[in-house]
């Protein structure tokens, strides 16, 4: 057998070729026609401009491109430019578009299930999630709910604990959410409805006027860089914390299955590991700038990060676990994704209170830093 | 200007195989031949039946040969196959090897600063490193470091915050550390020193029989699910946290210069990613396996897990930035890298109390889990 056929054929066709493409051919880097041309068109929940929320799709889009030499390309379209930001599940579906970018409650109408892959309240951090997903069965189980509408499901960003979100007024007890109008969404917006909140819904780019004009009277955003770049400390100055809401949020790419299944093997890794790569890129970047921006927000922007008080958080917990033992407990696909994340933090959430946790803990202490919202 | 010169080379390059090789050339997928053949010899600083510690490199290794169609393939090598753990770094300078897998301290006496590589004491958790590579400078620095040894650098793999180690005696001073023989290397090591310890460095391999032997009292490892598989719970019941000293462990891959720079910049792309996502599978591993191999080893194997009285954490701090004001700031790249870690951690350390900490410390308290320690 011969152990380098490859090599063989390029030497052929190199002879055949002495013409006027001999000097093209002679080149040292890879003759690009040898890849398939893909051009994919990818539709986003949020605009072109999204700070943070783009961020993946970049890097996603960049890899592809340059590990190709071109030749698998994605042509982004941001919220409104081809179909609104709400339909880009749909536009996927219906073959409008090759793939999209959102976040993952986004598209709950379509499967409660949805909202587990998005955050569970009081569940995952986002390394927990990425460890489900390799190593927990996560994948799988997202792909049964996105295959089952005709989509192939990767992550594609995370970004971490978000804030409970931005208060006009104080929060000081229970009662202080009947009736408070609240920008939120998913199992989170059930739970918070449940102690008497109006919820609404809308998206990221009307939240500000919405404060502004007292439409809603607090909102649930992302974390201080991106919430920053909205201009929302213009408005409240209560930053509420923990956010036992959602302790991180799953972006989510979604592929139309017959544009997955039309890519070759070689394709088919690029995407798996370029949207897993991506997907940390996201984290990386909200880590790398929440920090600073949490800071200025606090010294120069009047905000007050403050806490909710426990017996808000002991409701709000209460409320979760008899939901998830509710509508989510009757629907098949989201029982078997609560189940899945319940026994993994079975285990993994107790070793993170002796690793993540207790050196955090110690890390402040022996800087001096005084406890979060003393 | 042809658009798309590439089809009109394949399409000329079509017409003029017709000959036997028109039918290998038709077919639907795409010819390897375009692809340049690359055969890279990796060693590790590790037997190849590791747990864990390989888990990067299969990742890295499996993600080349499927993207490429089998053209781009690492040929691994474990410790002693071809050169001892601690000359992988060497083998491949001189050539021998293509590139290695290691942990960045292991190299420390070629430059101390591949000790803050590997993990700053007190400082980054692996989100904030992860962060901090990718969004903080971390990955320009890093490459100075090895670039000037003649080595391209990429993560490639992290274990997340180590514990302190294993003990066959409870500690409950810091004068308990004077005289121990203690396995552990690094600026751990060298603050360790300054205690009393008698500081003993050897490979992975070799920590259980010097346990049973006596040979070291005590042991610093990796983490529950590693750890487990050594079976140091057979010796040491005394399981001590926090892991101050090493708050993640960066694993790296080193890649001789000359190898690297002949890579076509599709192939530079496709290490690259490949790197960071493998950097990403490891901790997955760990975090994913670590939780049970805990449960496991309080309940099953009689293992306490302990906590480091205050007053020996204060010490181990003050003596870190002792370290961290003496020989590191001496050395123009260890304080780069220093000064760089601190600057970063100045804001996004407090965040990170007020995202995954507090939420950590909020999950724990309403699942009634004792804090750690208790």
């Amino acid at each position: 057998m011969n152990p380098n056929p490859d090599n063989k054929r390029r030497t052929l066709l190199r002879a055949a070729s002495v013409g006027g493409l001999g000097a093209v051919l002679a080149g040292a880097a890879p003759p690009a026609l040898a890849k398939p041309r893909v051009r994919w068109r990818m539709g986003m929940a949020w605009t072109r401009s999204a700070p943070g929320y783009t961020t993946p799709v970049v890097a996603l889009a960049d890899f592809l491109d340059k590990a190709t030499g071109g030749a698998f390309q994605i042509e982004v379209f941001g919220a409104g430019d081809l179909v609104p930001a709400m339909q880009t599940f749909d536009a996927v579906l219906d073959g409008t578009l090759d793939c999209g970018h959102g976040y993952a409650s986004y598209w709950s109408g379509k499967s409660i299930a949805m909202n587990l892959v998005m955050s569970m309240p009081f569940g995952t951090t986002a390394q927990e999630k990425n460890a489900w997903l390799q190593y927990g069965g996560g994948q799988a189980l997202a792909d049964k709910v996105y295959e089952r509408l005709g989509a192939k499901f990767f992550p594609l960003g995370n970004c971490g604990v978000q804030p409970m979100g931005w208060f006009r007024k104080e929060i000081n007890s229970i009662d202080d959410f009947k009736g408070l109008k609240f920008r939120v969404s998913g199992l989170p917006g059930e739970v918070l409805r449940e102690c008497g909140v109006a919820v609404v819904g809308m998206p990221l780019g009307e939240v500000l006027q919405a404060m502004q004009s007292g439409a809603v009277d607090a909102c649930e955003l992302t974390g201080p860089y991106i919430d920053t770049t909205l201009g929302i400390q213009r408005i409240a100055k209560n930053y509420y914390f923990p956010g036992w809401h959602e302790p991180e949020g799953q972006f989510d790419l979604f592929i139309n299955l017959d544009a997955w299944n039309k890519l070759s093997p070689e394709y088919k890794e690029l995407v798996r590991v370029g949207a897993y790569y991506a997907n940390g890129v996201m984290l990386n970047e909200l880590v790398a700038k929440n920090g600073k921006a949490f800071e200025d927000l606090r010294t120069q922007h009047g905000v007050v990060a403050r806490l909710l008080p426990d017996d808000v958080l002991k409701r709000m917990h209460e409320i979760t676990n008899e939901l998830l033992a509710g509508a989510y407990e009757r629907d098949p696909l989201a029982r078997e994704l609560r189940d899945s994340l319940r026994a993994f933090l079975g285990t993994a959430a107790p070793y993170s209170e002796y690793s993540e946790l207790l050196f955090m803990q110690t890390r402040a202490s022996l800087a001096g830093r005084p406890r979060p919202g003393a």
